[in-house]
């Protein structure tokens, strides 16, 4: 088979690494270019850790380049993505979106970010979650990428939804790099080390895209835990009937190669590095407890998109993804 | 006022540590004796950061020695504290217990950890939150210290009690030292640092403290966080009718100096290092977030029981009570 | 004894925080004003940590209110300092700076620094290291505050000088709190966990801090922790004669309250916390290791003006500087 | 080419666990069989991470079934090794072994160690450091695969063995990983947290490995960083005469693929995951400092295993050796 000329636009950031450190390793995925808002420099003199691995120069993006690929990866903010997006969809190329631009109804859209320039293009889009929605994705040109807290919270939520009441609590906790490489106070050492803490309770934008996508009502926490990399999940909510839930589990995901039904609660290191997402859950008389954990930057992002595109070019789903965890 | 003789029994673990560091400074409470199980060694070998501050031989634990002080702090395990108790109880010697041998009610506790052979103290002493039951307290001369989970729970509970449904998920998390110097895989580093797991949920023992001191059904999940010290637990219910949380809040503590209402998440780096409990509400239409934050060591465990011994012999409450959090 | 008023200028720093922290607690220096160069905002709310502790406006520095206490803690930048410096030495007010302005020579300053605006003062500041120079300091009213590492360094060579050749190594480690609470990539909580790397080798400021006082030949190799606070060094020199390390570092300092001799390796976590500095050596042949341990925020710091301000003030040299470690 | 034959003894620790990681990537290693002191269960009951990735059981070493094997990696401590050895040696099996038991001369061992039961086979094994000794290695069955500070440290002063004085200071810093699972109050989490120390100075084992290899006088500082995984090297000697160090080391290694020369002070993430070596250099007058990083566990003891294996069976030598590092 042809090798397929792709693109990163946003290589930059932490998710635009990971996507090239898994494309690195993908037999038919080459990465032809890539491009930042203002170009210049090479991606190894931005993470010294490529030096001898991957040296490439970064491009400033313009539309007429990018679309000289066959696949393109949108590592970029909301807004800035459905720019790139309503110009590229013109033209025969396929588009894994990180941003929220096209995993919402244009009123949550416009609710929780702002006003949506590329109102068409929504239907167009299929929300990236290969294991709920691959029917789907498979005839799509363009995939909206999920966050991180939607996919694991999703994920664990989806076996349940027909056995729990609509009011769903869940607290979720990230290690830092999901706050990516912007300086802020939340993101200085000092801050987090040695510490742990809420932001942005029940009014954070990932508690609509989960809410759209299950139906429920959703009470919504994230928390930022003192590490790097990882993202687990404890979900909480009252059974309507009387179920075992592990049992529930098995049934949902049993033939997923990504996703491990565990016996006892989901540790972050067995699954950062990887686009595995675990999950354990259990009950209590009727309240349940889901438990999930997946690597925010991989499963909650750059391996995501890469099990998208996989589905995009009809190529095996797994085709290149992490499995071998960062353990000890 | 003349000197109180205060003897530690348990003098070794961190919370013995803790107990230390706060009577050092406190103007009443002398310490006179340290003990532990095997006695043996200088308190200033096992922790060599007392060196040069408090050093003292630790003396092998014979009732007949105890009974010669004041005031007898039991920083021991479960079960080998009550062996002391019932025989310190004959004599006029107040004593605060660490342990959970007289927390609960006979059957809780022999549901969740072994037989009593005690149990005619049982109605001898007073669960020590001094926020909530002072006045029981001062009566006594038997304190159950409560454990570090129970506290930040039932203080971030107790104001809603009268608002909230029965059935309340906590989601609790605590830094490695409320596991112990205890050497296991759970307190290996490796095992922690970049981790996030949760354990024995909803089965943990400190779940059955706060269902009997609170009268609510519990689903508990304590986690365990990759920093040394604090606690921090979110906190989910259902509302029956509508309030203003903070407002809640304000009212029940507003004469408490060591509560503190915050308007935004409580982060545990505030309240490391001191006796603070912190506490933030908010609420979702009809569902509540309550988000505590102490110090394991301090307010969950050797400050609150030197809290508890101020008002067992009627001193100001606050006395020697540290306040100075271990920030930046 | 009266109270002594004291300011504060450069209250909202984390070298400015740890000064109040101590002075809460010391019997005279009473903080009568706290400064900033804008000025604005409570104490409190820039440290929340310190609700319900120590609730104070932040004055915008003004030179002529500066001037109306008694003790000028400046814990400014380097240039700033020696602009309050040279107003306030007008007036009869005894001052301890944290800045480098005074601590070299002129020549050293210009080459390492800027120009000096201030020399004719020069002379008369003392080098605020108490254990060698207390005795100039007590003849002074202004204390140039030594920095973090040339403290750890300077008290660790010190007893060895007459010993060792004039080419000395010093590898140096320091927590993240040293950079202070400047976003930087170097700050970012992503940079520093998991990682461990030298900055700034052989040219670091404070190289030329530790050679002007020990007259010794510098090789100074700074590196950063993944930790918040604390700082250790290694320093590696060849003896000229036959020496017992652990009896030097004895004879030199068996009387210093806040030196700690120690006979196996010095750990952050022991001075975390307080104003000591723990210390041990060793040879190997005639090839010598020392290693050193202080607070870089405190002994490194705060601690140390406080101690200086005690000499500065006829008090006794210990007064209210913090001895309980932040352990376990 | 067909597939090699290849046992790991010694698989349930932590560098049997990467040995894994890599030969699941590697084309012609094989996994045929794993090997414990005891045996029994399964490597992803151990390390759950592999679960779904690698699940195989663990089998009671006999040096029999082992014997059935072309390469056997053994990952199990000195003396224990070379039991195995003695055995191995006599069919035609090549042998990677990671214990020091053929790394030192016979009374370096003894002096350092234990008494040796295999002295014969010392002179048939390779000290395997391909840079340096791979025309040895070649030839040879049986390699002594470097200790972790050995390697970092050899490596760094490799390049100027001819310009610097005998007498060199090494300031090693591991991660706490390099001690291993064994349960021990070092690896409490508690203990490294926050801290940093260092332990056995001087006299650690390694300090001979590295004489012994380089014939320099070394003063050896291993010190213990509280991070999980990686090493960084500072090394301090005297110039003999006057060099570039920059150029020096490109001259030694420019063709290396694995070594990286760097113009500023190396990072431990930068390598952590990886087989590369990166190294930085630079002078103070005629003193030089020399600034090296590994992965403890990759390239000080797995993939270093593998790169000799590939040497042993002729395959290119980096062949399947990683080199994408765990950032960001």
């Amino acid at each position: 088979m042809k090798k397929i000329k792709t693109a990163i636009v946003g290589a930059t950031g932490y998710t635009g690494l990971e996507l090239i450190k898994i494309l690195l390793n993908h037999p038919y995925f080459e990465i032809n270019e890539l491009y930042s808002t203002e170009g210049g420099g090479d991606i190894s003199d931005i993470y010294p850790s490529l030096k001898g691995v991957f040296e490439k120069e970064i491009k400033k993006a313009e539309i007429e380049e990018i679309a000289k690929n066959d696949l393109v990866f949108l590592a970029v903010p909301h807004k800035a993505a459905m720019s790139y997006v309503s110009e590229l969809m013109r033209k025969d190329i396929k588009i894994v979106d990180f941003s929220a631009d096209y995993r919402l109804n244009q009123k949550n859209y416009e609710d929780y970010y702002c006003p949506h320039t590329d109102p068409a293009n929504l239907e167009n889009a299929a929300y990236g979650l290969p294991e709920i929605f691959r029917d789907y994705i498979k005839n799509k040109k363009l995939i909206a990428n999920p966050g991180c807290y939607p996919t694991a919270t999703i994920l664990g939520l989806y076996p349940f939804l027909d056995y729990i009441e609509s009011d769903v609590f869940v607290d979720a906790k990230s290690g830092v790099s999901g706050a990516g490489k912007k300086l802020s106070e939340t993101t200085h050492f000092v801050t987090d080390n040695e510490n742990f803490f809420a932001y942005n309770p029940i009014k954070h934008r990932h508690s609509v895209e989960i809410a759209e996508k299950t139906g429920l009502n959703i009470t919504f926490v994230p928390q930022l835990l003192p590490i790097t990399r990882g993202m687990q999940i404890s979900i909480y909510a009252k059974l309507k009937k009387d179920i075992e839930p592990l049992e529930v589990l098995t049934e949902t995901y049993q033939n997923e190669e990504f996703i491990r039904i565990k016996n006892s609660p989901v540790r972050i290191k067995d699954v950062a590095g990887t686009h595995f997402c675990d999950i354990f859950a259990m009950k209590n008389n009727n309240m349940l407890f889901i438990n999930s954990a997946i690597d925010n930057l991989l499963r909650g992002a750059s391996s995501q998109a890469v099990a998208n595109a996989n589905i995009l070019f009809d190529l095996p789903e797994g085709l290149g993804l992490p499995k071998i965890a960062y353990v000890p």
